[in-house]
Protein backbone atom coordinates (compact mmCIF):
# COMPACT_ATOMS: atom_id res chain seq x y z
CA UNK A 1 0.00 0.00 0.00
CA UNK A 2 1.43 3.22 -0.93
CA UNK A 3 0.31 6.44 0.09
CA UNK A 4 1.00 9.92 -1.69
CA UNK A 5 0.03 12.82 0.72
CA UNK A 6 -2.34 15.26 -1.59
CA UNK A 7 -1.53 18.42 1.19
CA UNK A 8 0.74 20.43 -0.43
CA UNK A 9 -1.23 21.88 -3.36
CA UNK A 10 -1.43 25.87 -3.79
CA UNK A 11 -4.96 25.28 -5.18
CA UNK A 12 -5.88 24.98 -1.52
CA UNK A 13 -6.07 28.80 0.25
CA UNK A 14 -4.02 27.81 3.10
CA UNK A 15 -1.14 26.65 1.11
CA UNK A 16 -1.18 29.59 -1.80
CA UNK A 17 -1.23 32.01 1.06
CA UNK A 18 1.90 30.34 2.73
CA UNK A 19 3.42 30.72 -0.44
CA UNK A 20 2.63 34.33 -1.12
CA UNK A 21 4.54 34.98 2.08
CA UNK A 22 7.47 32.28 1.56
CA UNK A 23 6.00 30.58 4.48
CA UNK A 24 8.83 27.86 5.38
CA UNK A 25 7.77 26.64 8.77
CA UNK A 26 4.16 26.05 7.76
CA UNK A 27 5.32 23.92 4.61
CA UNK A 28 7.55 22.22 6.55
CA UNK A 29 4.88 21.58 9.04
CA UNK A 30 2.62 20.25 6.32
CA UNK A 31 5.03 17.90 4.99
CA UNK A 32 6.20 16.03 8.37
CA UNK A 33 2.36 16.44 9.74
CA UNK A 34 1.79 13.76 6.29
CA UNK A 35 4.73 12.13 7.18
CA UNK A 36 4.13 11.25 10.62
CA UNK A 37 0.37 10.50 9.59
CA UNK A 38 1.29 7.75 6.91
CA UNK A 39 2.24 9.69 3.91
CA UNK A 40 4.92 7.28 1.79
CA UNK A 41 5.35 10.46 -0.73
CA UNK A 42 4.69 13.90 -0.93
CA UNK A 43 2.87 15.49 -3.81
CA UNK A 44 4.12 18.89 -4.82
CA UNK A 45 1.69 20.55 -7.11
CA UNK A 46 2.03 24.64 -7.57
CA UNK A 47 0.09 24.89 -10.91
CA UNK A 48 -2.47 27.63 -9.68
CA UNK A 49 0.90 29.71 -9.56
CA UNK A 50 1.11 30.02 -13.53
CA UNK A 51 3.09 33.38 -13.60
CA UNK A 52 6.03 31.75 -11.23
CA UNK A 53 5.41 27.84 -10.98
CA UNK A 54 9.22 27.30 -11.65
CA UNK A 55 10.62 29.22 -9.18
CA UNK A 56 8.00 28.19 -6.49
CA UNK A 57 8.58 24.31 -7.49
CA UNK A 58 11.85 24.60 -6.88
CA UNK A 59 11.90 26.77 -3.78
CA UNK A 60 8.63 23.75 -2.68
CA UNK A 61 10.68 20.98 -3.04
CA UNK A 62 13.94 22.31 -1.30
CA UNK A 63 11.84 23.71 1.35
CA UNK A 64 10.18 20.21 1.92
CA UNK A 65 13.55 18.50 1.59
CA UNK A 66 15.12 20.67 4.62
CA UNK A 67 12.38 18.99 7.03
CA UNK A 68 12.11 15.46 5.25
CA UNK A 69 13.63 13.19 3.56
CA UNK A 70 11.25 11.19 1.51
CA UNK A 71 10.18 10.51 -2.07
CA UNK A 72 8.59 13.43 -3.67
CA UNK A 73 5.34 13.29 -6.41
CA UNK A 74 6.32 16.07 -8.88
CA UNK A 75 2.38 16.96 -10.09
CA UNK A 76 1.89 19.44 -12.60
CA UNK A 77 0.79 19.87 -15.87
CA UNK A 78 3.33 21.58 -17.39
CA UNK A 79 6.22 19.44 -18.42
CA UNK A 80 9.36 22.08 -16.97
CA UNK A 81 7.63 22.71 -13.91
CA UNK A 82 7.71 18.67 -13.50
CA UNK A 83 11.61 18.89 -14.49
CA UNK A 84 12.37 21.00 -12.57
CA UNK A 85 10.74 19.31 -9.55
CA UNK A 86 12.38 16.24 -10.93
CA UNK A 87 16.03 17.61 -11.05
CA UNK A 88 15.98 18.94 -7.52
CA UNK A 89 14.42 15.70 -5.47
CA UNK A 90 16.68 13.94 -3.97
CA UNK A 91 15.16 11.23 -1.72
CA UNK A 92 14.49 7.95 -3.27
CA UNK A 93 12.76 7.20 -6.42
CA UNK A 94 10.52 10.62 -7.79
CA UNK A 95 7.29 10.08 -9.04
CA UNK A 96 5.62 11.87 -12.04
CA UNK A 97 1.72 12.95 -11.56
CA UNK A 98 1.16 12.49 -13.95
CA UNK A 99 1.45 11.21 -17.92
CA UNK A 100 -1.53 10.54 -20.60
CA UNK A 101 -1.63 8.72 -23.84
CA UNK A 102 -2.17 11.98 -24.88
CA UNK A 103 0.50 11.65 -28.03
CA UNK A 104 1.78 15.06 -27.70
CA UNK A 105 1.90 15.35 -23.67
CA UNK A 106 3.31 11.68 -23.72
CA UNK A 107 5.89 12.77 -26.17
CA UNK A 108 7.42 15.43 -24.13
CA UNK A 109 7.13 14.07 -20.81
CA UNK A 110 8.58 10.36 -21.95
CA UNK A 111 12.43 11.43 -21.79
CA UNK A 112 11.89 12.66 -18.30
CA UNK A 113 10.94 9.54 -17.21
CA UNK A 114 13.46 7.82 -18.85
CA UNK A 115 16.53 10.58 -17.27
CA UNK A 116 15.13 10.75 -14.06
CA UNK A 117 14.23 6.49 -13.29
CA UNK A 118 10.66 8.09 -11.89
CA UNK A 119 7.78 6.41 -10.97
CA UNK A 120 4.77 7.60 -12.85
CA UNK A 121 1.00 7.89 -12.22
CA UNK A 122 -0.28 7.05 -15.73
CA UNK A 123 -3.81 8.27 -16.34
CA UNK A 124 -6.27 6.45 -18.53
CA UNK A 125 -7.35 9.38 -20.85
CA UNK A 126 -5.89 9.98 -24.47
CA UNK A 127 -6.57 12.65 -26.98
CA UNK A 128 -10.29 11.60 -26.93
CA UNK A 129 -10.46 12.01 -23.28
CA UNK A 130 -11.70 10.04 -20.54
CA UNK A 131 -13.42 6.65 -21.91
CA UNK A 132 -16.63 6.20 -21.08
CA UNK A 133 -16.00 1.99 -20.71
CA UNK A 134 -13.95 -0.12 -18.31
CA UNK A 135 -12.82 -1.49 -21.75
CA UNK A 136 -11.80 1.53 -23.81
CA UNK A 137 -9.27 2.21 -20.28
CA UNK A 138 -7.62 -1.08 -20.05
CA UNK A 139 -7.06 -0.32 -23.76
CA UNK A 140 -5.00 2.94 -23.06
CA UNK A 141 -3.42 1.44 -20.08
CA UNK A 142 -2.46 -0.97 -22.32
CA UNK A 143 -0.44 1.10 -24.41
CA UNK A 144 0.60 3.28 -21.63
CA UNK A 145 1.90 0.09 -20.47
CA UNK A 146 3.78 -0.69 -23.46
CA UNK A 147 5.60 2.38 -24.05
CA UNK A 148 6.74 2.41 -20.94
CA UNK A 149 8.36 -0.19 -21.11
CA UNK A 150 9.74 0.09 -24.18
CA UNK A 151 11.57 3.62 -22.29
CA UNK A 152 12.65 1.02 -20.26
CA UNK A 153 10.11 1.42 -17.40
CA UNK A 154 10.19 -1.42 -14.93
CA UNK A 155 6.08 -2.18 -14.48
CA UNK A 156 6.49 -1.99 -10.78
CA UNK A 157 7.14 1.94 -11.28
CA UNK A 158 3.68 2.20 -13.27
CA UNK A 159 0.87 3.51 -10.99
CA UNK A 160 -2.30 3.37 -13.36
CA UNK A 161 -5.52 5.87 -12.82
CA UNK A 162 -8.66 4.38 -13.91
CA UNK A 163 -9.87 8.02 -13.82
CA UNK A 164 -12.91 8.13 -11.61
CA UNK A 165 -16.13 9.52 -12.97
CA UNK A 166 -18.91 10.69 -10.75
CA UNK A 167 -21.58 8.19 -10.20
CA UNK A 168 -24.06 11.14 -10.57
CA UNK A 169 -23.64 11.10 -14.27
CA UNK A 170 -23.85 7.68 -14.66
CA UNK A 171 -24.38 4.71 -12.16
CA UNK A 172 -21.87 2.13 -13.99
CA UNK A 173 -18.81 5.12 -13.18
CA UNK A 174 -17.77 3.25 -10.20
CA UNK A 175 -18.06 -0.42 -11.03
CA UNK A 176 -16.36 1.04 -14.39
CA UNK A 177 -13.34 1.32 -12.29
CA UNK A 178 -13.84 -1.62 -10.08
CA UNK A 179 -13.52 -3.87 -13.48
CA UNK A 180 -10.38 -1.49 -15.36
CA UNK A 181 -8.71 -2.15 -11.89
CA UNK A 182 -9.30 -6.09 -11.78
CA UNK A 183 -8.61 -6.34 -15.66
CA UNK A 184 -5.07 -4.53 -15.61
CA UNK A 185 -3.75 -6.32 -12.67
CA UNK A 186 -4.73 -9.44 -13.73
CA UNK A 187 -3.12 -8.94 -17.09
CA UNK A 188 -0.03 -6.23 -15.61
CA UNK A 189 0.27 -8.41 -12.13
CA UNK A 190 3.57 -6.25 -11.43
CA UNK A 191 1.81 -2.78 -12.24
CA UNK A 192 0.10 -0.88 -9.03
CA UNK A 193 -3.51 0.51 -9.49
CA UNK A 194 -3.82 4.02 -8.04
CA UNK A 195 -6.49 7.24 -8.10
CA UNK A 196 -8.41 9.89 -5.91
CA UNK A 197 -11.43 9.16 -4.22
CA UNK A 198 -12.99 12.11 -4.26
CA UNK A 199 -14.82 12.42 -7.54
CA UNK A 200 -16.50 9.58 -7.34
CA UNK A 201 -19.61 11.15 -5.26
CA UNK A 202 -19.92 14.61 -6.64
CA UNK A 203 -23.08 16.24 -6.71
CA UNK A 204 -24.53 13.51 -4.42
CA UNK A 205 -25.07 14.22 -0.46
CA UNK A 206 -23.15 12.63 1.91
CA UNK A 207 -20.14 12.15 -0.13
CA UNK A 208 -18.19 11.42 3.10
CA UNK A 209 -19.71 7.85 3.30
CA UNK A 210 -19.24 7.23 -0.57
CA UNK A 211 -15.64 8.27 -0.83
CA UNK A 212 -15.18 5.66 2.37
CA UNK A 213 -16.77 2.91 0.76
CA UNK A 214 -14.97 3.71 -2.53
CA UNK A 215 -11.32 3.70 -0.80
CA UNK A 216 -12.22 -0.01 0.27
CA UNK A 217 -13.95 -1.75 -2.19
CA UNK A 218 -11.46 -1.44 -5.06
CA UNK A 219 -8.82 -3.03 -2.55
CA UNK A 220 -10.33 -6.32 -3.32
CA UNK A 221 -9.79 -5.59 -6.87
CA UNK A 222 -6.00 -4.95 -6.65
CA UNK A 223 -6.29 -0.73 -6.19
CA UNK A 224 -2.97 -0.60 -3.93
CA UNK A 225 -2.27 3.12 -3.68
CA UNK A 226 -4.05 6.26 -2.99
CA UNK A 227 -3.18 9.80 -3.69
CA UNK A 228 -5.21 11.09 -0.32
CA UNK A 229 -4.86 13.22 2.78
CA UNK A 230 -3.03 11.11 5.40
CA UNK A 231 -4.12 13.81 8.18
CA UNK A 232 -8.01 12.27 7.55
CA UNK A 233 -8.03 9.76 10.69
CA UNK A 234 -11.15 8.02 9.93
CA UNK A 235 -10.09 7.56 6.12
CA UNK A 236 -7.09 5.99 7.52
CA UNK A 237 -8.54 3.88 9.73
CA UNK A 238 -10.84 2.17 7.07
CA UNK A 239 -7.87 1.33 4.85
CA UNK A 240 -6.24 0.05 7.59
CA UNK A 241 -9.38 -2.01 8.76
CA UNK A 242 -9.41 -2.97 5.30
CA UNK A 243 -6.02 -4.37 4.81
CA UNK A 244 -6.87 -6.46 8.05
CA UNK A 245 -9.81 -8.38 6.53
CA UNK A 246 -8.04 -8.74 3.07
CA UNK A 247 -5.70 -10.78 4.79
CA UNK A 248 -3.01 -8.43 4.13
CA UNK A 249 -1.68 -7.78 7.31
CA UNK A 250 -0.60 -10.34 9.35
CA UNK A 251 -1.42 -10.83 12.34
CA UNK A 252 -3.36 -7.62 12.50
CA UNK A 253 -0.19 -6.11 13.54
CA UNK A 254 -0.88 -2.58 11.21
CA UNK A 255 -4.07 -2.46 12.11
CA UNK A 256 -3.27 -2.70 16.15
CA UNK A 257 -0.69 -0.23 15.24
CA UNK A 258 -2.57 1.95 13.55
CA UNK A 259 -5.52 2.11 16.61
CA UNK A 260 -2.42 2.66 18.73
CA UNK A 261 -1.46 5.70 17.08
CA UNK A 262 -4.78 7.07 17.26
CA UNK A 263 -6.30 6.68 13.77
CA UNK A 264 -9.65 5.34 14.73
CA UNK A 265 -10.47 8.61 17.15
CA UNK A 266 -10.86 11.10 14.16
CA UNK B 1 -30.44 -7.14 -1.34
CA UNK B 2 -31.92 -8.72 1.39
CA UNK B 3 -31.94 -7.21 5.13
CA UNK B 4 -33.31 -9.59 8.36
CA UNK B 5 -33.30 -7.86 10.85
CA UNK B 6 -31.74 -8.92 13.93
CA UNK B 7 -33.21 -7.51 16.98
CA UNK B 8 -36.35 -9.94 18.10
CA UNK B 9 -33.85 -12.47 20.04
CA UNK B 10 -34.89 -12.86 23.88
CA UNK B 11 -30.79 -12.99 23.88
CA UNK B 12 -30.98 -9.02 23.93
CA UNK B 13 -31.89 -7.86 27.47
CA UNK B 14 -34.72 -5.93 26.72
CA UNK B 15 -36.24 -8.53 25.03
CA UNK B 16 -36.21 -10.61 27.46
CA UNK B 17 -37.52 -8.11 30.20
CA UNK B 18 -40.76 -8.02 27.66
CA UNK B 19 -41.28 -11.01 26.94
CA UNK B 20 -40.92 -12.15 30.47
CA UNK B 21 -44.22 -9.25 30.92
CA UNK B 22 -45.77 -10.76 27.25
CA UNK B 23 -45.49 -7.19 26.49
CA UNK B 24 -47.26 -7.02 23.20
CA UNK B 25 -46.48 -3.72 22.21
CA UNK B 26 -42.91 -3.51 22.76
CA UNK B 27 -42.58 -6.42 20.27
CA UNK B 28 -44.44 -4.95 17.71
CA UNK B 29 -43.02 -1.82 17.59
CA UNK B 30 -39.42 -3.63 17.30
CA UNK B 31 -41.23 -4.84 14.99
CA UNK B 32 -42.52 -2.13 13.04
CA UNK B 33 -39.45 0.15 13.33
CA UNK B 34 -37.06 -2.87 11.49
CA UNK B 35 -39.41 -2.82 8.80
CA UNK B 36 -39.49 0.93 8.51
CA UNK B 37 -35.55 0.97 9.16
CA UNK B 38 -35.25 -1.58 5.77
CA UNK B 39 -35.69 -4.88 6.78
CA UNK B 40 -37.17 -6.76 4.40
CA UNK B 41 -37.66 -10.43 6.90
CA UNK B 42 -37.74 -9.96 10.73
CA UNK B 43 -35.53 -13.00 12.71
CA UNK B 44 -37.46 -14.42 15.39
CA UNK B 45 -35.29 -15.87 17.78
CA UNK B 46 -36.32 -17.21 21.80
CA UNK B 47 -33.89 -19.93 22.17
CA UNK B 48 -33.04 -18.56 25.71
CA UNK B 49 -36.11 -19.66 26.77
CA UNK B 50 -35.02 -22.78 26.92
CA UNK B 51 -38.45 -24.10 29.45
CA UNK B 52 -40.84 -22.63 27.34
CA UNK B 53 -39.70 -22.07 24.10
CA UNK B 54 -42.21 -23.38 21.78
CA UNK B 55 -44.66 -21.34 23.23
CA UNK B 56 -42.69 -18.23 23.25
CA UNK B 57 -41.87 -18.69 19.90
CA UNK B 58 -45.74 -18.63 19.00
CA UNK B 59 -46.83 -16.33 20.97
CA UNK B 60 -43.59 -13.76 19.44
CA UNK B 61 -45.03 -15.04 15.93
CA UNK B 62 -48.63 -14.19 16.70
CA UNK B 63 -47.92 -10.97 18.58
CA UNK B 64 -45.76 -9.56 15.58
CA UNK B 65 -47.88 -10.50 12.44
CA UNK B 66 -50.95 -8.75 14.39
CA UNK B 67 -49.01 -5.67 13.93
CA UNK B 68 -46.82 -6.47 10.43
CA UNK B 69 -47.44 -8.11 7.36
CA UNK B 70 -44.17 -9.46 6.53
CA UNK B 71 -42.59 -12.62 6.31
CA UNK B 72 -40.59 -14.22 9.26
CA UNK B 73 -36.94 -16.16 9.62
CA UNK B 74 -37.64 -18.31 12.25
CA UNK B 75 -34.19 -18.81 14.13
CA UNK B 76 -33.87 -21.84 16.08
CA UNK B 77 -31.25 -24.60 16.95
CA UNK B 78 -34.72 -26.24 18.14
CA UNK B 79 -36.74 -28.15 15.36
CA UNK B 80 -39.79 -28.57 17.17
CA UNK B 81 -39.10 -24.66 17.51
CA UNK B 82 -38.63 -24.05 14.52
CA UNK B 83 -41.56 -25.99 13.35
CA UNK B 84 -43.83 -23.75 14.96
CA UNK B 85 -42.83 -20.57 14.05
CA UNK B 86 -42.94 -21.99 10.71
CA UNK B 87 -46.35 -23.53 11.07
CA UNK B 88 -47.75 -19.69 12.22
CA UNK B 89 -46.17 -17.51 9.69
CA UNK B 90 -48.88 -16.06 7.50
CA UNK B 91 -47.18 -13.50 5.48
CA UNK B 92 -44.44 -14.52 2.25
CA UNK B 93 -42.52 -16.91 2.52
CA UNK B 94 -41.06 -17.63 6.00
CA UNK B 95 -37.24 -18.38 6.07
CA UNK B 96 -35.99 -21.06 8.85
CA UNK B 97 -32.23 -19.78 9.70
CA UNK B 98 -30.52 -22.35 9.73
CA UNK B 99 -29.66 -25.54 8.69
CA UNK B 100 -25.90 -27.11 8.71
CA UNK B 101 -24.62 -30.08 6.76
CA UNK B 102 -24.23 -31.63 9.63
CA UNK B 103 -26.14 -35.21 9.47
CA UNK B 104 -28.76 -35.39 12.25
CA UNK B 105 -29.64 -32.30 12.31
CA UNK B 106 -29.86 -31.69 8.43
CA UNK B 107 -31.91 -34.72 8.37
CA UNK B 108 -34.34 -33.13 11.15
CA UNK B 109 -35.14 -30.02 9.20
CA UNK B 110 -34.86 -31.43 5.57
CA UNK B 111 -38.93 -32.20 5.79
CA UNK B 112 -39.84 -28.77 7.36
CA UNK B 113 -38.07 -27.38 4.49
CA UNK B 114 -40.23 -29.20 1.96
CA UNK B 115 -43.06 -28.99 4.21
CA UNK B 116 -43.13 -25.60 4.37
CA UNK B 117 -41.25 -24.56 1.07
CA UNK B 118 -39.38 -22.53 3.10
CA UNK B 119 -36.16 -20.38 2.43
CA UNK B 120 -33.11 -21.54 4.22
CA UNK B 121 -29.93 -20.08 5.63
CA UNK B 122 -27.34 -22.75 5.15
CA UNK B 123 -24.54 -22.77 7.22
CA UNK B 124 -20.61 -23.86 5.99
CA UNK B 125 -20.74 -26.35 8.98
CA UNK B 126 -20.52 -30.11 9.21
CA UNK B 127 -20.41 -32.83 11.90
CA UNK B 128 -16.59 -31.34 11.58
CA UNK B 129 -17.27 -28.56 12.67
CA UNK B 130 -16.27 -24.77 10.79
CA UNK B 131 -13.95 -25.68 8.38
CA UNK B 132 -10.79 -23.53 8.34
CA UNK B 133 -10.38 -22.72 4.41
CA UNK B 134 -12.52 -21.48 1.92
CA UNK B 135 -12.25 -24.80 -0.43
CA UNK B 136 -13.60 -26.99 2.80
CA UNK B 137 -16.23 -24.26 3.20
CA UNK B 138 -17.17 -24.41 -0.87
CA UNK B 139 -17.13 -28.38 -0.67
CA UNK B 140 -19.59 -27.96 2.09
CA UNK B 141 -21.89 -25.61 0.03
CA UNK B 142 -21.82 -28.03 -2.51
CA UNK B 143 -23.31 -30.51 -0.87
CA UNK B 144 -26.13 -28.42 0.91
CA UNK B 145 -27.25 -26.92 -2.25
CA UNK B 146 -26.94 -30.79 -3.82
CA UNK B 147 -28.87 -31.92 -0.93
CA UNK B 148 -31.58 -28.69 -0.85
CA UNK B 149 -32.12 -29.36 -4.56
CA UNK B 150 -33.06 -32.76 -4.38
CA UNK B 151 -35.26 -31.61 -1.59
CA UNK B 152 -36.75 -29.55 -4.38
CA UNK B 153 -35.71 -26.60 -3.61
CA UNK B 154 -34.75 -24.02 -5.82
CA UNK B 155 -31.22 -22.10 -5.56
CA UNK B 156 -33.28 -18.91 -4.89
CA UNK B 157 -34.29 -19.83 -1.65
CA UNK B 158 -30.79 -21.08 -0.40
CA UNK B 159 -29.00 -18.75 1.47
CA UNK B 160 -25.67 -20.05 2.48
CA UNK B 161 -24.11 -18.09 4.90
CA UNK B 162 -19.93 -18.67 4.72
CA UNK B 163 -19.67 -18.88 8.43
CA UNK B 164 -17.45 -15.88 9.63
CA UNK B 165 -14.17 -16.35 11.69
CA UNK B 166 -12.78 -13.32 13.76
CA UNK B 167 -9.61 -12.23 12.10
CA UNK B 168 -8.01 -11.74 15.85
CA UNK B 169 -7.87 -15.69 15.60
CA UNK B 170 -6.47 -16.06 11.68
CA UNK B 171 -5.39 -13.27 9.58
CA UNK B 172 -7.02 -15.20 6.61
CA UNK B 173 -10.64 -14.96 7.96
CA UNK B 174 -12.39 -12.34 6.29
CA UNK B 175 -9.96 -13.11 3.46
CA UNK B 176 -11.56 -17.25 3.28
CA UNK B 177 -15.17 -15.43 3.47
CA UNK B 178 -14.68 -13.17 0.36
CA UNK B 179 -13.05 -16.26 -1.29
CA UNK B 180 -16.00 -18.50 -0.17
CA UNK B 181 -18.85 -15.84 -1.60
CA UNK B 182 -16.56 -15.70 -5.16
CA UNK B 183 -16.87 -19.42 -5.63
CA UNK B 184 -20.30 -19.98 -4.35
CA UNK B 185 -22.04 -17.26 -6.61
CA UNK B 186 -19.42 -18.44 -9.44
CA UNK B 187 -20.59 -21.94 -9.32
CA UNK B 188 -24.29 -21.63 -7.87
CA UNK B 189 -24.93 -17.62 -9.67
CA UNK B 190 -28.70 -18.34 -8.15
CA UNK B 191 -27.98 -19.20 -4.66
CA UNK B 192 -27.81 -16.04 -2.21
CA UNK B 193 -25.13 -15.52 0.36
CA UNK B 194 -25.57 -14.06 3.57
CA UNK B 195 -23.88 -13.45 6.93
CA UNK B 196 -23.97 -12.09 10.36
CA UNK B 197 -20.85 -9.40 10.05
CA UNK B 198 -19.35 -8.72 13.73
CA UNK B 199 -17.74 -12.14 14.47
CA UNK B 200 -15.37 -10.76 12.28
CA UNK B 201 -14.08 -8.22 14.76
CA UNK B 202 -14.14 -9.97 17.31
CA UNK B 203 -10.90 -9.54 20.27
CA UNK B 204 -9.68 -6.93 18.20
CA UNK B 205 -10.36 -2.74 19.52
CA UNK B 206 -12.38 -0.21 17.05
CA UNK B 207 -15.00 -2.96 15.89
CA UNK B 208 -17.37 -0.66 14.47
CA UNK B 209 -14.90 -0.02 11.17
CA UNK B 210 -14.25 -3.33 10.54
CA UNK B 211 -17.25 -3.95 10.80
CA UNK B 212 -18.44 -1.50 8.25
CA UNK B 213 -15.82 -3.00 5.95
CA UNK B 214 -16.81 -6.26 6.15
CA UNK B 215 -20.02 -5.55 5.01
CA UNK B 216 -18.98 -3.25 1.70
CA UNK B 217 -16.08 -5.87 0.81
CA UNK B 218 -18.00 -8.97 -0.34
CA UNK B 219 -20.77 -7.05 -2.05
CA UNK B 220 -18.09 -7.22 -5.09
CA UNK B 221 -17.92 -10.71 -4.62
CA UNK B 222 -21.65 -11.11 -4.70
CA UNK B 223 -22.80 -11.16 -0.72
CA UNK B 224 -26.26 -10.06 -0.97
CA UNK B 225 -28.30 -10.56 2.41
CA UNK B 226 -27.65 -9.29 5.51
CA UNK B 227 -28.73 -10.64 9.03
CA UNK B 228 -28.18 -7.35 10.87
CA UNK B 229 -29.60 -4.13 12.98
CA UNK B 230 -31.55 -2.42 10.72
CA UNK B 231 -32.27 0.86 12.63
CA UNK B 232 -28.23 1.10 12.93
CA UNK B 233 -28.31 4.12 9.98
CA UNK B 234 -24.73 4.36 9.96
CA UNK B 235 -24.86 0.83 8.73
CA UNK B 236 -27.38 1.26 6.50
CA UNK B 237 -26.09 4.03 4.90
CA UNK B 238 -23.04 2.43 4.31
CA UNK B 239 -25.12 -0.74 2.67
CA UNK B 240 -26.94 2.06 0.14
CA UNK B 241 -23.43 3.86 -1.08
CA UNK B 242 -22.02 0.71 -1.60
CA UNK B 243 -24.90 0.01 -4.10
CA UNK B 244 -24.23 2.94 -5.59
CA UNK B 245 -20.93 2.31 -6.07
CA UNK B 246 -21.37 -1.52 -7.09
CA UNK B 247 -23.52 0.48 -9.80
CA UNK B 248 -26.54 -1.59 -8.78
CA UNK B 249 -28.56 1.72 -7.90
CA UNK B 250 -30.03 2.89 -11.10
CA UNK B 251 -29.48 6.73 -11.23
CA UNK B 252 -28.26 6.23 -7.56
CA UNK B 253 -32.20 6.60 -6.70
CA UNK B 254 -32.39 4.50 -3.50
CA UNK B 255 -29.03 5.95 -2.14
CA UNK B 256 -30.76 9.76 -2.46
CA UNK B 257 -34.21 7.95 -1.20
CA UNK B 258 -32.50 6.70 1.89
CA UNK B 259 -30.51 10.19 1.69
CA UNK B 260 -34.06 11.85 2.38
CA UNK B 261 -34.87 9.08 4.85
CA UNK B 262 -32.39 10.29 7.19
CA UNK B 263 -30.20 7.11 6.47
CA UNK B 264 -26.78 9.25 6.94
CA UNK B 265 -27.25 10.95 10.07
CA UNK B 266 -26.64 8.33 12.38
Amino acid sequence: MLIVGELINTSRKRVQLAMEKRDVAFIQDLAQNQIDAGADYLDVNCGTMVFNELEIMAWLVQAIQEKVHVPLCIDSPNPRAVEMGLSLARYGKPMINSITAEKQHFEILLPLVARFKAKVVALCMDDCGVPGTANERVLIARRLVALLADAGLPEDDIYIDPMVKPISTGDQAGADVLDTVKAIKAEFPSTHCICGLSNVSFGLPNRKVLNQVFMVQPMLSGMDSYIRDPSDNKMMGFLYASLAILGKDEFCMEYLSAHRHGLYKG
